[in-house]
């Protein structure tokens, strides 16, 4: 019998906003925790408080008075949250456990190790001073262990003169891999132990700022490289035991080897075009796993793309839309704006989906779109 | 240059929270207006206000800080909204004036007649007993002029038995169709004059509770039929000149021939399952048209259906829903929870959307959904 689930998030971005969208018609009660006063989700929860994501106290009062606790965000006291889970009475997914393990690069790669899961090879830094001793190693990518986020702990280092660039932290040095694709695979799996993927979607990142400029879903690769990609995920939330939503962004290298980079426990950008793009979203699908309702259909429904909305770099102040209307009078084109208030240069303050039938219609649509659609201040 | 619209609701229920579901994406501030302090919108509103829609004084505080106000049932204050309209300073959509005239019947059927819109024959009653006096015109339909709504208000009177049971107030005695199908549709009219159709919708009623039990979406009706419907949904909105969106119930008679039988000047039971049948949906419809947004793509994407969950018969109280997770089961079936407490029998609930390559696959899942969905109190 299915009364109103009560589930907190912690993390009241864009993220949880889709979350709470995706519930809604499930009738859910969402509580969220969020420091931003103002965070995306403030309007649309049932119940927002602010305050920390690190704070054992904060958290612990928070839970009073949910079922499920979830995140939309990894940068959470995963102590705190494993405390919660021992008692019992809430459940927690994703597992404390394994975003704790997450939220280290480190610790995620020596899992893709022990696991046997295709990853970059690499070595493990704990100061610049390592980076020189290996500097037979590059060219390579520097990634913090902690705390990188949105291209943000990322260093390429081509050779020596660039050393200096990176982390004097605990960090992973990972062999540059020569990218031919970038894709991602969404995988589900229930609290019932039902197992979803999405089709790989590709991701074509802008070379500037380093964030996903658009995606194509599905991703225009082969059927072997598609089936091996999903086997991918589905063998990583297996070997995880994990439950909830997870997202495994992967490259296909030159010699066609898919190695992955790295995994969010949590919705995740590479899956936004979901919500008009496949039959059920990746929003609507982790609601499903994270009560234990049978899981939907993820296959495409259309082809389509997203791309992010970006603030205009040289703009910082109350958001102004410029050019919405000329998106709006594009046929099949979805805009999502996250209620941020302030735009930013280079803020994520929305996206936007494409339908389209093939890839020329869509990047046609994309151009007019990139070419209007102006988010600044006045 | 676009920023956050504040957009003014009357009335919290289910059309109105749909309606915010439609307007998250594009940032709008929503103050919402109901008597339910519990009201469906409520939670997911940015501001709700708990008071009558029939109160001048209420309606005039509440719109002091808004951009655009607007309704989602028809029972307000239309003198009150003149009001507001005449100062110039608050967008009010639809127009007062003709929300006026759609509230009584009697003066919908006349506006019918003056302005050459086809419709059932009908003549107008005071008291039961000029029904007396026109027994002649038997079998017919009486219909209150005002305050009728979801079957209340509207009697068939076959013959003199009958005439008991009809109204003894200001009335429409409308001679009995002989009705073949009874299709609606969903016009649109923005305030920078832009006119659109959703695609005729058929609607089977449940014989018993006089609701709509599901519709199909497209009708299975004829090319002229479609063509014809939509033209005078068209017809209707220029004649009105109306702003906003507007539904137009049909009827096709055993000759072919299209009837309006009523019209609704707000978001409709039978455009629900745009929100995933179509591209665009009834409700981002409507707000695009209010705000002075251009118009987006109402084409059908998928066949699709459509059933209102209604309260089990012989329950009231806290909500439960039974047999829920054998719904989820089923693909490209979407459930709409509206978010309230109480359950009675025959109350709305919810609906389902359901999508599907035919009719047969739509009304195999219809029954499993019929069969297991059970809204009921413990």
């Amino acid at each position: 019998m299915y009364k109103q689930p009560r589930i907190g998030i912690l993390g009241g971005g864009q993220l949880g906003r889709m979350l709470i969208q995706a519930g809604i018609d499930l009738n859910i009660y969402f509580k969220v925790l969020d420091p931003d006063p103002s965070a995306p989700c403030k309007n649309i929860a049932d119940e927002f408080v602010c305050g920390s994501l690190l704070d054992e106290n904060t958290l612990f009062k928070f839970a009073e008075d949910i079922d499920i606790l979830t995140i939309e965000i990894e940068a959470v006291n995963t102590d705190a949250l494993q405390i919660i889970a021992d008692k019992g009475t809430i459940k927690v997914f994703p597992q404390p456990s394994i975003v704790k393990m997450i939220q280290d690069k480190r610790l995620q790669k020596q899992f893709y190790i022990t696991h046997n899961i295709p990853t970059a090879s690499f070595i493990l830094t704990e100061t610049i001073a390592d980076v020189w001793e290996n500097k037979h190693y590059l060219p390579a990518v520097h990634k913090c262990g902690k705390g990188g986020y949105d291209g943000k702990g990322v260093q390429v280092i081509k050779n020596t003169d660039d050393i200096a660039k990176g982390f004097d932290v605990p960090s992973v040095l990972e062999k540059l891999v020569e990218i031919e694709k970038e894709i991602s695979v969404i995988v589900v799996k229930s609290a019932n132990g039902q197992i979803q993927t999405f089709p790989v979607v590709e991701c074509v990142y802008h070379p500037e700022h380093n964030l996903v400029d658009y995606l194509l879903s599905p991703a225009d690769i082969t059927t072997a490289h598609e089936e091996k990609a999903k086997q991918i995920a589905i063998d990583l939330v297996k070997k995880l035991d994990y439950i909830g939503i997870l997202a495994v962004e992967m490259f296909i290298d030159k010699q066609g080897t898919i190695l992955v980079n790295e995994i969010a426990p949590r919705p995740h950008n590479s899956g936004h075009q979901t919500i008009e793009g496949n039959f059920s979203s990746q929003y609507q699908e982790m609601l499903r796993a994270i009560i234990g309702l049978p899981l939907g259909n993820t296959e495409t429904r259309t082809y389509s793309a997203m791309i992010n909305l970006l603030g205009e770099a040289g703009y910082e102040g109350e958001a102004h839309y410029q050019g919405i209307e000329k998106v709006l009078a594009l046929p099949n084109v979805y805009i999502h704006l996250y209620g941020k208030t302030i735009t930013k240069p280079f803020r994520k303050m929305g996206h936007i989906t494409l339908l389209g039938n093939d890839k020329r219609e869509i990047l046609q649509k994309m151009d007019i779109i990139k070419k209007n659609l102006k988010i600044i201040s006045q």
